[in-house]
């Protein structure tokens, strides 16, 4: 029996349930006595959201995050502790990596803490499967769940998300519009976010009436090196492109590496835009476009999103944030 | 009471009643025999040590890093995790920032958290008195304390520490050995490691009979622009120099910068050596040379020496690790 039961059996909703719980005067007398008799009739004891009161509540919020060396990663979860702290709650984080299993295991543990909440940061921690999000839903049950750059719909899960897909769209059209018409795509990942800015790129090329070509989307390995080489690798077999779109920064660092070695110049034989608005865009020379996904207001946004759930406000599920293009040298925008 | 008065008062060390406490076979009875007299005459409980028998252990590691977001730091963290995990350890991470007071709240929330040790990653945990030393060796009486770059010498305080002293002053000689004269230091922490960074630096100079002086060792803002637009400064006020050593690869960038806005050329007119081996050393053209300081390896050998101290063996309290040169393109080495 948990907050999910009462809310399905009370016909209201979750955030309902934990305003009765908080004893939030937004509740009509009516439903208070309803959500009331519903807890007496099932046998639900709120120690979860009694939480809410002060009561048993360390004010620890855990974070989850796959990978704290990726940059953006680094970043959100860096804002996301500073603003935590300012509303007074101490953080745990958890460096899940990518299996499956360890971040059930993680999250498992969070709970066992008793932490008021989690917060999940990347895409990374939405699967293919509805079997696979499982353990995330059935988290949503006793404590709120965040998700920074996913999206799942269910009660008591909050997303919070930066607008990919019109970023990589906007961009790519601009660079048709400025008359390039072999426009290559780098990414990395097929992660919710991954896909989003892929769909930006192919509607970008669509619009503007341009084919799509497989070849023109390549999944790059992980590392400067090894995509610089790769690069060299298929230009040398006769593909030819005049813009280079990049899901990541080090993927644009690499595609620099690609024009030097080839005598390209950059931006006017190529143009190269690179994505997070990284340290990395600012240490080539010259430096790199790139988009800024303002990871700053995505870990603000999700905390103030947090504690208005946690005072038992009614709070949209989900969150969008637009990105805006840093211009730099790498582009004639 | 606590462990410490047991070996104080038994006149062994804590690893001695760590591993009378765990039944580990190296103890002498007579040993093992006034040990747990001396525990029973002052009513000391071994609670905390229990969880080495696996009874009451979490198997949960707290980590301490000041800034997620630090590249070094977040490596370290990435490290430390990946093989916790493989050693069956869980681990919370903490990000405390740099205020004292936050430093103190986080460990106190981690020792609230039953876990069975603490690593701090990276010297600013290191304070400049020893009154402000003290929560750490507090909390070293409870649980074994792992420092990365950092050192106190105490009972349960545990240091693996890169030799910063020693890299700098290699890279400082081989610059002066190859005829540079003017050799500037730049930095911007005066933490345990920016300080052995800095006393490696005046040692190569000394060594080879150049004259140290102030105004070649800057202490600099903590990102590329700012930086690159000092050294303009004070290049435009009349300071010269034919080689960079810099504290970190971001100040190296940044020296690529005002190389490049003065027209000099790297590395015949000037040398430059980063620090960390950071990617920002690949991102630039040409790519810059510095110095490995092994987070792998640091990070590796901490757990390792952390497990053997939870065994209750006998561990010393220092390991130094010595770093590498990573010879690239800004030098002629």
């Amino acid at each position: 029996m948990n907050i999910y039961d009462v809310s399905q059996k009370a016909g209201v909703s979750i955030a309902t349930v934990s305003r009765v719980l908080n004893g939030n005067p937004n509740v009509s007398e009516t439903t208070r006595q309803k959500v009331l008799s519903v807890m007496r009739e099932i046998g639900y004891t709120p120690n979860v959201f009694a939480r809410g009161l002060g009561l048993n509540t360390m004010h620890t919020i855990g974070i989850m995050c796959a990978d704290s060396s990726d940059p953006f990663l680094a970043n959100a979860v860096y804002y996301l502790e500073q603003n935590l702290r300012k509303n007074g709650y101490d953080s745990f984080l958890c460096c899940t990596g990518y299996d499956l299993v360890n971040k059930q295991k993680y999250l498992q543990l969070l709970l066992s803490k008793r932490v008021d909440a989690v917060i999940l940061v990347g895409s990374s921690f939405i699967e293919a499967t509805k079997k696979d999000n499982a353990y995330l839903l059935e988290a949503a049950e006793t404590i709120p769940v965040m998700i920074i750059n996913g999206y799942i719909s269910h009660p008591n899960i909050f997303c919070t998300l930066c607008d990919d897909y019109q970023a990589v769209y906007d961009v790519t059209n601009q660079l048709a519009e400025q008359g390039r018409k072999d426009i290559l795509y780098l990414y990395t990942s097929r992660s919710y976010s991954g896909l989003q800015k892929l769909s930006g790129y192919k509607s970008g090329i669509q619009t503007n009436n341009l084919p799509l070509r497989e070849e023109m989307m390549l999944s790059c390995p992980n590392d400067i090196a090894s995509t610089r080489d790769m690069l060299i690798e298929v230009y040398d077999k006769g593909l030819r492109f005049d813009a280079v779109v990049a899901s990541e920064d080090q993927l644009a660092v690499a595609a620099m590496k690609f024009a030097k070695q080839k005598n390209l110049s950059v931006p006017d034989e190529l143009s190269i835009v690179g994505y997070n608005n990284s340290i990395l865009s600012s240490c080539t020379d010259p430096e790199i476009t790139s988009i800024d996904n303002h990871v700053e207001t995505l870990s603000i946004t999700t905390i103030s999103t947090l504690m208005r759930v946690l005072e038992g406000n009614d709070v949209p599920n989900k969150t969008t944030i637009s990105n805006d293009i840093i211009i730099r040298e790498t582009t004639n925008f």
